[in-house]
């Protein structure tokens, strides 16, 4: 550094005159030919399959969905988590955010959505061609998914975008049950691979009308894809990682105004998760929200009635818990079903995975920090299969005609929603804990212990709030680089 | 819970190897029925009647809406209460958005909203039938509403969800005058009666075209049926409640950023709520918009000023506030008036409401806390008033052609407008004073002293900030269930 | 007051009589003409030019640039600021977001937008008529700008406020660079001159189809307009206003949560950044949300990796940036550029910013608190370089027909992209300090020593954490107006 230092002002300068020489002499060369003048945009960009009104609808319930992520589970995490590690639940949600982003495009788009198929036996779709999203021209195409090409009238560029928001969440969903320990270097490994290795042929299978979807199992918005998957991926990561602390097993939840703030967006970001299911500003789009949002308040008030049954108070964490779950468990459903239908879903999503999170989770002997296997697990499971008992076909004609659940009688459905369930909890288990296992032979998968007892100060240099500064680091803060030593100073703030 | 304990586990397995077993018999059954595969939307969820554009911006609107009450409004109001209160106010506010889907999905639309009238005296809407809003095929119709059965050219499922948001963030801003004191019990039962006895009845007389709308009254997206219904409740309820502990009877804002973080949200999101009351994507749903935008921003800054010249310097809680009194004075007239009408309510809605909280309030011996009386009472009928004034024919031909303010030559808008002003006046402080003080004969309304003293912890069982967590229940933080004895050590933090 | 008082409660009485007097008799006049009943709006508020799904993704993009500054930019930056200025920093930005407004309405946006010109040489457009944005019924005209009188499918409200929030954010966006020391009052004068006198005519220039638009010269959504601009102007204002207190010249982020949140309103914000400027809910319109959101990724990952690199660790407020410089250095080209180009400018945006911050501020002797200068103007002028790279005729055939990089055989393109942004430099940087001179004939630039001691109570008379507040506030809180002294007790804290 010292030594180019001195040269650094000379190059700056001669960049600069460069700079000014070349932007002069060639726009001073008029003889070149001169874009036309902005205008309106041209009518080749509004084609006649685009429907302007359901391309709106698509980017902006995409938005929402990605303000569910960051700050939205960022926040509610961030807010559950203990006071020092409260920037690095945060960063590994941003950075998941990222990377997923990354690999969506550049392989997990096609890999789960793609057509034609990469794989299909007997007819049913396993997998699609994992090359990048930019193949040809596919941002100004009219967007077309899965192995029998579903056509739907938005560019293709608002579909992938749109599936990537969900591909996101995902992972950042299931991270609550290992925050408080997972080494970050081999979070950063494992988010993109998983991504690939998991959520891409799920979401084939399920959403883009692969196999399962072939034999009949329906999955709205991600009850199975994203919450059935991240819950058991949850479980499966928490194993394969290990235990927090002895002393720090047990929840402290630092500030639950940030709480509040992340619960308030991921439930109104659902009104995108679950509206922009149909494609586009439907009136399934339209159903969709109406259950959604009725699911949560009735699932919002079970918990609260469960917390003062059993613990004498409500509570905020619980109210805003059980909104979640009620959320979780009617994303499968949410298209497919009645009025009636979103209140069963609401009280069985308010009152199992509170059983599951206080009465069977403490017997599991598995420590998953935030209790992501109940509530997203649990209530995915609960939602997946109440949509095949409570599909309404006179819904579901808006979306899917012919599905009927088990209560219009059809107990088939109920029988294939079980199934897939199982395919998705067997899957997901197996090669999450297989993948971690391999990438802990190269990577910890846990923190230093010196970096657990101090916390983000030692993981990324960083605090939270600015009080929890060591006292050292006050004085010397200009030096950006923190040696790697436990400052134990810290944690007795 | 012990003795069932032993039980647990084989339930569980079993369970499970039912599930395992039924999915692979049922799934296996191919002589079934298998539903289509997914496929683009069915053409009978675009009719002919459904405008896409003006679908996706409803449940946009009413997406922004539902992020102003949570997390916005909790927030703002949350930031300005005193420390110990912080999570009590969060769940006062939470509860009500969920509690208020569950009564308005019950009874409430339909009690405000519905067609055709259940009463109805000489030709003039009195209520609509208190049914269930899912009754018939409601969620894939085409919208209608009101005595004359108005259509839009959206599903019923959007305006329903549309007209909830606007249902729920009533009572949520009337709390702002109760918080620091109110049990939360009792208002567990206030909000869903309130909701049906008080805002589904202003709701059909001002919105639905009921019996004030049929003399000529309008107000354009709740000026009085929110605003100044959540105002005068707000006094009536702070009068019914009481006041605030005697040392406690100041406010003390304990955290600036989330006023900040609920004011951003309040003033954007209102770009959904007077935007979307034109029931679609229209240009008088822009003119909403530019005019809701114009009228906070010169409310802000005529705060601001105020704040300058009586108090010497500009604060950021007086500018935020300045910003919401615009809001709300703007919000009967939005779509009605010209950018001078914005103009001269923002200069208004800076100052009226800001002489009626320093100079007002002070004398009227009733303890609003947050000074909901003045922010949205008055700011409200302000708004409201010089809505019959300022009504500009030009501009309200793009939404109800005919109307005419006092300025254009129309004095009897104005009387109108005063005469609506003095029924929602009445009408609201009586019944909400009234079904306080009924409810107060079963709960007491106010928590209990022990509670005051030491405020969340105790009410919930929950702290906002684990810093302010007593020591003992660092300790035995496995035990959920918190004694209800008062632990004095807590409010010396 | 003492006086007044006791008329106070005789003249309200009197009002109140007075009112229910007025409206009751005005209201029993019933041979006055009564508006008719509400309906569904009339047709001619959705004309034939009028798309609706344009009108609805304009608002809504809108909406999230709004959301972008406030709470966005004002929590990013409070977040990074020290704990005394938190309110000094967010009143400055809520500040500049409602005078950006009057001003624009008044004259910005016809200065920068209005058709036909004021002044234009040799067929050259300079500049628009400073006209009020009501003239005539601008409201429901059909969208038209710039001086070639370009058409939109969107109400002429929708327009002007959705260039609005870009003109908000762009002084907000500058500020970074001279908080904790900037003197409000000098602030207060600053905005709405600077807003006129700077980013009007840049954006006639560059957007509206002005004179370096006519030369060829593009820029897709503000990276020279807004971002160059800012970032020169922060270099500027930071020369002008001079280096903070000698102690406080570091970064001293003092809530990482806040810092958070602002930057997941940034990035998900963008979508409507870019994604709104193909005016309308168009093919390019998604190319553009698909580019931006992969750059960011692309741009995180890469200041992840120099931060690795280089100071052993990855931060979270180096994600944050790097996603930021990362949608700053798309913004030029969103809607121009395929996915490689999109790879290429995150990759340059996540380094060349890095080294811009780390290796070249250190040694500019100006005192650019938050780095405004590398984050938005290196962003800013490495994207409207690369746009002249970059620009793929098949991706421009949806916006702009004949765009062409140099990458594509036309060297102008860069050429022309240079000059641009050697104008803006020097334009804006000459301005910016001769206006902030000049204002400091009058009004200090800097707050007083007294004031930076103690920090916002003494500037605002409040503090950001009820914590902070001195104890003998605590006791008098009544007495709003606080005295000019320094409290020097509340620095100790």
């Amino acid at each position: 550094m010292n030594r180019r230092g001195s040269y650094l002002p000379k190059i700056l300068l001669l960049t600069i005159l460069l700079f000014i020489f070349f932007s002069i002499s060639v726009s001073a060369d008029t003889t070149n030919t001169i874009p036309p003048n902005l205008q309106s945009y041209p009518s080749s960009s509004v084609p006649s399959w685009l429907d302007t009104g359901s391309n709106a609808w698509m980017l902006i319930a995409a938005t929402l969905v990605g303000l569910q992520s960051i700050p939205g589970v960022a926040l509610f995490y961030a807010g559950l988590t203990k006071k020092k590690y409260t920037v690095n639940t945060m960063f590994l949600i941003f950075y998941a955010f990222a990377a997923v982003l990354l690999v969506w495009i550049i392989a997990g788009f096609n890999f789960g959505f793609g057509y034609p198929s990469l794989l299909s036996i007997k007819g049913l779709g396993i997998l699609g061609y994992p090359v990048p999203a930019w193949q040809g021209l596919y941002m100004a195409e009219q967007a077309v998914y899965g192995p029998s090409g579903t056509p739907l009238n938005i560019p293709m560029s608002t579909y992938i975008i749109f599936q990537f928001v969900f591909a996101a969440i995902t992972p950042i969903l299931l991270v609550g049950s290992v925050i408080e320990r997972i080494n970050y270097k081999a979070w950063m490994i494992f988010v993109p691979v998983w991504s690939l290795l998991v959520y891409s042929p799920l979401a084939y299978w399920l959403f883009a009308g692969g196999w399962l979807n072939q034999l009949g199992a329906v999955d709205f918005s991600g009850g199975y894809v994203i919450h059935l998957n991240a819950g058991i991926g949850a479980l499966a990561a928490a194993l394969a990682v290990g235990p927090r602390l002895a002393e720090e097993r047990k929840l402290e939840p630092h500030n639950l105004s940030l709480i509040l703030i992340g619960t308030g967006l991921i439930w109104l970001g659902w009104n995108g998760f679950n509206g922009g299911d149909p494609g586009g500003a439907t009136i399934d789009a339209a159903i969709a929200v109406l259950n959604t949002d009725l699911a949560a308040a009735i699932s919002a008030i079970t918990w609260i009635i469960m917390d003062m049954k059993f613990f004498k108070k409500p509570t905020l964490v619980g109210a805003a818990t059980g909104a979640i779950t009620g959320l979780v468990a009617i994303t499968p459903a949410a298209g497919y079903i009645d009025a009636w239908g979103s209140i069963i879903i609401g009280i069985a999503s308010g009152s199992l995975p509170w059983l599951s999170l206080y009465k069977l989770e403490p017997k599991l002997r598995v420590d998953d920090t935030l209790g992501v296997f109940s509530s997203h697990g649990i209530a995915g499971l609960v939602g997946g299969l109440l949509t095949g008992v409570l599909a309404d076909p006179s819904v579901s004609q808006y979306i899917l005609p012919g599905l009927t659940g088990a209560l219009y009688g059809n107990l088939y459905q109920l029988g294939i929603q079980a199934f897939a369930a199982l395919i998705v909890t067997i899957y997901t288990f197996f090669v999450t804990y297989g993948l971690l296992k391999l990438i802990g032979l190269f990577v910890p998968l846990r923190a230093s212990e010196a970096e657990l007892k101090v916390g983000d100060y030692l993981m990324h240099g960083e605090v939270a709030y600015s009080d929890l500064l060591p006292n050292q680091a006050k004085e010397d803060k200009k030096e950006l680089v923190v040696e790697q030593k436990p400052e134990s100073k810290n944690e007795n703030k």
